[in-house]
Protein backbone atom coordinates (compact mmCIF):
# COMPACT_ATOMS: atom_id res chain seq x y z
CA UNK A 1 0.00 0.00 0.00
CA UNK A 2 2.82 2.15 0.87
CA UNK A 3 4.11 4.50 -1.89
CA UNK A 4 6.89 7.45 -2.15
CA UNK A 5 4.12 9.82 -1.77
CA UNK A 6 3.92 8.49 1.68
CA UNK A 7 7.36 9.19 2.95
CA UNK A 8 7.46 10.70 6.00
CA UNK A 9 4.05 9.85 7.22
CA UNK A 10 3.92 9.08 10.76
CA UNK A 11 0.90 9.07 12.87
CA UNK A 12 0.71 11.34 15.88
CA UNK A 13 1.23 9.56 18.70
CA UNK A 14 -1.81 10.97 20.69
CA UNK A 15 -4.25 9.63 17.79
CA UNK A 16 -2.45 6.90 18.00
CA UNK A 17 -2.90 6.02 21.82
CA UNK A 18 -7.17 7.01 21.27
CA UNK A 19 -7.61 4.87 18.51
CA UNK A 20 -7.66 1.52 17.22
CA UNK A 21 -6.01 0.78 13.66
CA UNK A 22 -8.91 -0.20 11.16
CA UNK A 23 -7.52 0.27 7.45
CA UNK A 24 -5.45 1.85 4.79
CA UNK A 25 -7.79 2.91 2.45
CA UNK A 26 -6.04 4.41 -0.74
CA UNK A 27 -5.38 8.12 0.78
CA UNK A 28 -5.93 7.79 4.42
CA UNK A 29 -5.51 5.36 7.16
CA UNK A 30 -8.66 4.89 9.05
CA UNK A 31 -8.81 4.25 12.69
CA UNK A 32 -11.84 3.69 15.17
CA UNK A 33 -11.90 6.31 17.64
CA UNK A 34 -11.62 4.19 21.16
CA UNK A 35 -14.76 5.67 22.84
CA UNK A 36 -17.90 3.38 23.20
CA UNK A 37 -19.98 6.40 23.69
CA UNK A 38 -19.81 7.33 20.26
CA UNK A 39 -18.75 5.11 16.47
CA UNK A 40 -16.50 7.06 15.65
CA UNK A 41 -14.49 6.98 12.91
CA UNK A 42 -10.96 9.13 12.39
CA UNK A 43 -9.26 9.40 8.67
CA UNK A 44 -5.75 10.40 8.47
CA UNK A 45 -4.38 11.29 5.07
CA UNK A 46 -0.95 9.48 5.05
CA UNK A 47 1.06 12.36 3.99
CA UNK A 48 3.87 14.13 6.19
CA UNK A 49 3.50 17.29 7.57
CA UNK A 50 -0.41 18.38 6.91
CA UNK A 51 -2.18 20.78 9.21
CA UNK A 52 -5.11 21.91 7.71
CA UNK A 53 -7.31 20.90 4.75
CA UNK A 54 -6.57 22.83 1.80
CA UNK A 55 -2.44 21.84 2.84
CA UNK A 56 -3.59 18.53 0.64
CA UNK A 57 -2.98 18.36 -3.43
CA UNK A 58 -6.18 18.95 -4.95
CA UNK A 59 -6.27 15.41 -5.93
CA UNK A 60 -5.93 14.26 -3.24
CA UNK A 61 -8.40 16.24 -1.84
CA UNK A 62 -10.66 14.25 -4.25
CA UNK A 63 -9.57 11.24 -2.67
CA UNK A 64 -10.29 12.46 0.78
CA UNK A 65 -13.65 13.44 0.04
CA UNK A 66 -14.21 9.91 -1.26
CA UNK A 67 -13.12 8.27 1.33
CA UNK A 68 -15.39 10.74 3.58
CA UNK A 69 -18.07 9.37 1.67
CA UNK A 70 -17.28 5.71 2.16
CA UNK A 71 -16.82 6.18 6.03
CA UNK A 72 -20.33 8.26 6.10
CA UNK A 73 -21.84 4.35 4.03
CA UNK A 74 -19.94 2.44 6.48
CA UNK A 75 -20.90 4.05 9.84
CA UNK A 76 -24.34 4.08 8.78
CA UNK A 77 -24.66 0.42 7.46
CA UNK A 78 -22.81 -0.63 10.62
CA UNK A 79 -24.21 1.01 13.14
CA UNK A 80 -27.35 3.09 14.46
CA UNK A 81 -27.33 6.40 13.53
CA UNK A 82 -29.65 9.39 13.37
CA UNK A 83 -27.38 12.08 12.10
CA UNK A 84 -23.60 11.56 10.64
CA UNK A 85 -21.00 14.41 12.02
CA UNK A 86 -18.01 15.50 10.08
CA UNK A 87 -15.24 17.35 11.01
CA UNK A 88 -11.84 18.89 10.68
CA UNK A 89 -10.42 20.62 13.72
CA UNK A 90 -7.31 19.77 14.94
CA UNK A 91 -7.09 22.73 17.50
CA UNK A 92 -5.15 19.87 19.85
CA UNK A 93 -4.11 17.43 17.70
CA UNK A 94 -1.92 18.80 14.81
CA UNK A 95 -1.81 16.13 12.37
CA UNK A 96 -4.54 16.64 9.25
CA UNK A 97 -7.09 14.23 10.37
CA UNK A 98 -10.76 14.32 9.54
CA UNK A 99 -13.51 12.90 12.32
CA UNK A 100 -16.73 10.93 11.06
CA UNK A 101 -19.12 10.26 13.60
CA UNK A 102 -22.38 8.17 13.93
CA UNK A 103 -24.56 10.35 16.59
CA UNK A 104 -27.90 8.81 18.05
CA UNK A 105 -30.70 11.19 19.37
CA UNK A 106 -29.97 10.08 22.75
CA UNK A 107 -26.11 9.63 22.65
CA UNK A 108 -24.05 11.16 25.73
CA UNK A 109 -23.41 14.23 24.18
CA UNK A 110 -26.68 14.98 21.66
CA UNK A 111 -27.07 17.85 20.25
CA UNK A 112 -23.84 18.89 21.38
CA UNK A 113 -20.79 17.84 19.16
CA UNK A 114 -18.28 15.20 20.78
CA UNK A 115 -15.17 17.28 20.55
CA UNK A 116 -14.54 18.28 24.20
CA UNK A 117 -17.44 16.40 25.26
CA UNK A 118 -16.45 14.58 28.55
CA UNK A 119 -13.27 12.02 28.94
CA UNK A 120 -13.94 8.94 26.63
CA UNK A 121 -15.39 5.63 27.95
CA UNK A 122 -12.72 3.11 26.04
CA UNK A 123 -14.49 0.13 24.71
CA UNK A 124 -14.22 -3.63 26.67
CA UNK A 125 -11.92 -5.43 24.33
CA UNK A 126 -14.38 -7.89 22.93
CA UNK A 127 -16.90 -4.91 21.86
CA UNK A 128 -14.12 -2.98 20.49
CA UNK A 129 -12.63 -6.24 18.67
CA UNK A 130 -16.21 -7.10 17.15
CA UNK A 131 -16.66 -3.40 15.42
CA UNK A 132 -13.24 -3.21 14.15
CA UNK A 133 -13.68 -7.04 12.75
CA UNK A 134 -17.50 -5.79 11.39
CA UNK A 135 -15.75 -2.35 9.75
CA UNK A 136 -12.70 -4.07 8.55
CA UNK A 137 -14.71 -6.63 6.57
CA UNK A 138 -15.94 -3.72 4.80
CA UNK A 139 -12.67 -1.97 4.57
CA UNK A 140 -10.67 -4.82 2.80
CA UNK A 141 -13.13 -5.45 0.53
CA UNK A 142 -15.55 -8.22 2.00
CA UNK A 143 -18.89 -7.32 1.53
CA UNK A 144 -18.01 -3.94 0.66
CA UNK A 145 -20.72 -1.88 1.65
CA UNK A 146 -23.04 -0.03 -1.09
CA UNK A 147 -21.09 3.51 -1.31
CA UNK A 148 -24.56 5.01 -0.64
CA UNK A 149 -27.37 4.40 1.74
CA UNK A 150 -30.45 5.66 3.01
CA UNK A 151 -29.67 8.08 5.61
CA UNK A 152 -31.60 6.45 8.81
CA UNK A 153 -30.83 2.90 8.69
CA UNK A 154 -32.90 0.45 11.02
CA UNK A 155 -30.89 -2.49 10.51
CA UNK A 156 -27.92 -1.32 12.98
CA UNK B 1 -27.75 33.49 -9.75
CA UNK B 2 -30.21 31.48 -9.32
CA UNK B 3 -31.24 28.59 -11.45
CA UNK B 4 -33.36 25.29 -11.41
CA UNK B 5 -31.31 23.59 -9.38
CA UNK B 6 -31.70 25.85 -6.50
CA UNK B 7 -35.94 25.28 -7.20
CA UNK B 8 -37.53 24.59 -3.94
CA UNK B 9 -34.27 25.73 -1.78
CA UNK B 10 -34.95 28.16 1.36
CA UNK B 11 -32.46 28.81 4.17
CA UNK B 12 -33.51 27.77 7.41
CA UNK B 13 -34.95 30.10 9.52
CA UNK B 14 -32.53 29.61 12.45
CA UNK B 15 -29.49 30.02 10.05
CA UNK B 16 -31.04 33.22 8.91
CA UNK B 17 -31.10 34.26 12.93
CA UNK B 18 -28.15 33.16 13.75
CA UNK B 19 -25.85 34.58 10.94
CA UNK B 20 -25.80 37.49 8.29
CA UNK B 21 -25.35 37.65 4.40
CA UNK B 22 -22.60 37.55 2.88
CA UNK B 23 -22.78 36.28 -0.32
CA UNK B 24 -24.05 33.71 -3.00
CA UNK B 25 -21.17 31.63 -4.10
CA UNK B 26 -22.06 29.09 -7.68
CA UNK B 27 -23.44 26.50 -5.00
CA UNK B 28 -23.29 27.67 -1.22
CA UNK B 29 -24.91 31.04 0.47
CA UNK B 30 -22.23 32.33 2.26
CA UNK B 31 -23.00 33.44 5.85
CA UNK B 32 -21.38 34.79 8.50
CA UNK B 33 -22.01 33.73 12.56
CA UNK B 34 -23.23 36.46 14.08
CA UNK B 35 -20.86 36.03 17.06
CA UNK B 36 -18.08 38.40 17.69
CA UNK B 37 -15.89 35.54 19.70
CA UNK B 38 -15.31 33.67 16.47
CA UNK B 39 -14.76 34.46 12.72
CA UNK B 40 -17.25 32.18 11.41
CA UNK B 41 -18.34 31.69 7.97
CA UNK B 42 -21.37 29.17 7.06
CA UNK B 43 -22.36 28.00 3.95
CA UNK B 44 -25.09 26.29 2.68
CA UNK B 45 -25.81 24.95 -0.85
CA UNK B 46 -28.56 26.08 -2.40
CA UNK B 47 -30.04 22.87 -2.89
CA UNK B 48 -33.69 21.77 -1.38
CA UNK B 49 -34.06 18.95 0.94
CA UNK B 50 -30.11 18.37 1.64
CA UNK B 51 -29.51 16.83 4.99
CA UNK B 52 -26.07 15.12 4.86
CA UNK B 53 -23.12 15.61 2.64
CA UNK B 54 -22.88 12.86 0.95
CA UNK B 55 -27.12 13.72 0.03
CA UNK B 56 -25.04 16.20 -2.65
CA UNK B 57 -24.56 14.97 -6.02
CA UNK B 58 -20.75 14.16 -6.83
CA UNK B 59 -20.12 17.40 -8.73
CA UNK B 60 -22.12 19.59 -5.90
CA UNK B 61 -19.60 17.61 -3.56
CA UNK B 62 -17.05 18.82 -5.40
CA UNK B 63 -17.90 22.24 -5.75
CA UNK B 64 -18.25 22.62 -1.83
CA UNK B 65 -14.63 21.55 -1.53
CA UNK B 66 -13.56 24.24 -3.88
CA UNK B 67 -15.96 26.80 -1.92
CA UNK B 68 -14.33 25.32 1.79
CA UNK B 69 -11.18 26.01 -0.19
CA UNK B 70 -12.17 29.68 -0.77
CA UNK B 71 -14.00 30.15 2.56
CA UNK B 72 -10.14 29.34 4.37
CA UNK B 73 -8.28 31.68 2.23
CA UNK B 74 -10.76 34.13 3.29
CA UNK B 75 -10.50 34.18 6.68
CA UNK B 76 -6.46 33.56 6.78
CA UNK B 77 -6.68 36.21 4.62
CA UNK B 78 -9.13 38.83 6.77
CA UNK B 79 -8.57 37.78 10.27
CA UNK B 80 -6.33 36.88 12.59
CA UNK B 81 -5.81 32.89 12.65
CA UNK B 82 -4.31 30.34 14.29
CA UNK B 83 -6.03 27.29 13.21
CA UNK B 84 -9.22 26.87 10.82
CA UNK B 85 -11.74 24.45 12.03
CA UNK B 86 -14.00 22.75 9.51
CA UNK B 87 -17.41 20.71 10.45
CA UNK B 88 -20.53 19.78 8.53
CA UNK B 89 -22.57 18.85 12.00
CA UNK B 90 -26.69 19.80 11.72
CA UNK B 91 -27.37 17.94 15.28
CA UNK B 92 -29.68 21.01 15.78
CA UNK B 93 -30.52 22.76 12.61
CA UNK B 94 -31.11 20.08 10.13
CA UNK B 95 -30.46 21.51 6.28
CA UNK B 96 -27.20 20.59 5.17
CA UNK B 97 -24.69 23.65 6.29
CA UNK B 98 -20.51 23.99 6.19
CA UNK B 99 -18.77 25.55 9.00
CA UNK B 100 -15.43 27.41 8.56
CA UNK B 101 -14.21 28.85 11.78
CA UNK B 102 -11.21 30.97 12.40
CA UNK B 103 -9.49 29.86 15.56
CA UNK B 104 -7.18 31.56 17.73
CA UNK B 105 -5.12 30.02 20.82
CA UNK B 106 -6.22 32.45 23.31
CA UNK B 107 -10.13 32.35 21.87
CA UNK B 108 -13.38 31.74 24.28
CA UNK B 109 -13.45 28.32 23.54
CA UNK B 110 -9.42 27.58 22.46
CA UNK B 111 -9.24 24.24 22.30
CA UNK B 112 -12.43 22.90 22.28
CA UNK B 113 -15.48 23.40 19.11
CA UNK B 114 -17.13 26.43 19.05
CA UNK B 115 -20.10 24.31 18.88
CA UNK B 116 -22.17 23.79 21.53
CA UNK B 117 -20.04 26.88 23.38
CA UNK B 118 -21.86 29.24 25.32
CA UNK B 119 -24.26 31.89 23.83
CA UNK B 120 -22.76 33.94 20.65
CA UNK B 121 -21.62 37.42 21.66
CA UNK B 122 -23.60 39.35 18.65
CA UNK B 123 -21.12 42.22 17.16
CA UNK B 124 -22.00 45.40 17.41
CA UNK B 125 -23.42 46.62 14.04
CA UNK B 126 -20.58 48.88 12.81
CA UNK B 127 -18.23 45.47 13.48
CA UNK B 128 -20.16 43.18 12.07
CA UNK B 129 -21.13 45.86 8.65
CA UNK B 130 -17.13 46.32 8.27
CA UNK B 131 -16.13 42.62 8.57
CA UNK B 132 -18.87 41.77 6.03
CA UNK B 133 -17.67 43.97 3.92
CA UNK B 134 -14.63 43.42 3.87
CA UNK B 135 -15.80 39.22 3.20
CA UNK B 136 -17.70 40.76 0.47
CA UNK B 137 -15.19 42.57 -1.28
CA UNK B 138 -13.68 39.36 -2.15
CA UNK B 139 -17.03 37.35 -2.27
CA UNK B 140 -18.18 39.69 -5.01
CA UNK B 141 -14.07 39.37 -7.05
CA UNK B 142 -12.95 43.10 -5.87
CA UNK B 143 -9.42 42.15 -4.58
CA UNK B 144 -10.44 38.88 -4.66
CA UNK B 145 -8.42 36.38 -2.39
CA UNK B 146 -5.74 34.31 -3.44
CA UNK B 147 -6.64 30.83 -3.44
CA UNK B 148 -4.38 29.58 -1.25
CA UNK B 149 -2.11 31.41 1.36
CA UNK B 150 0.50 31.03 3.92
CA UNK B 151 -1.47 29.61 6.91
CA UNK B 152 -0.74 31.87 9.75
CA UNK B 153 -0.97 35.45 8.47
CA UNK B 154 0.15 37.55 10.37
CA UNK B 155 -1.22 40.40 8.55
CA UNK B 156 -4.75 40.34 9.68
Amino acid sequence: MSDASEAGFELDPRLARDTVFVADWKLCRVLLMDDAQFPWLVLVPRRAHLVELDDLANADQISLLGEINRAMALLRWRVPCDKLNVGALGNIVNQLHVHVVARRRHDAAWPGPVWGHAPAHRYVPEARDRLVALLTREATGEGAAPTRLPHRSDDG
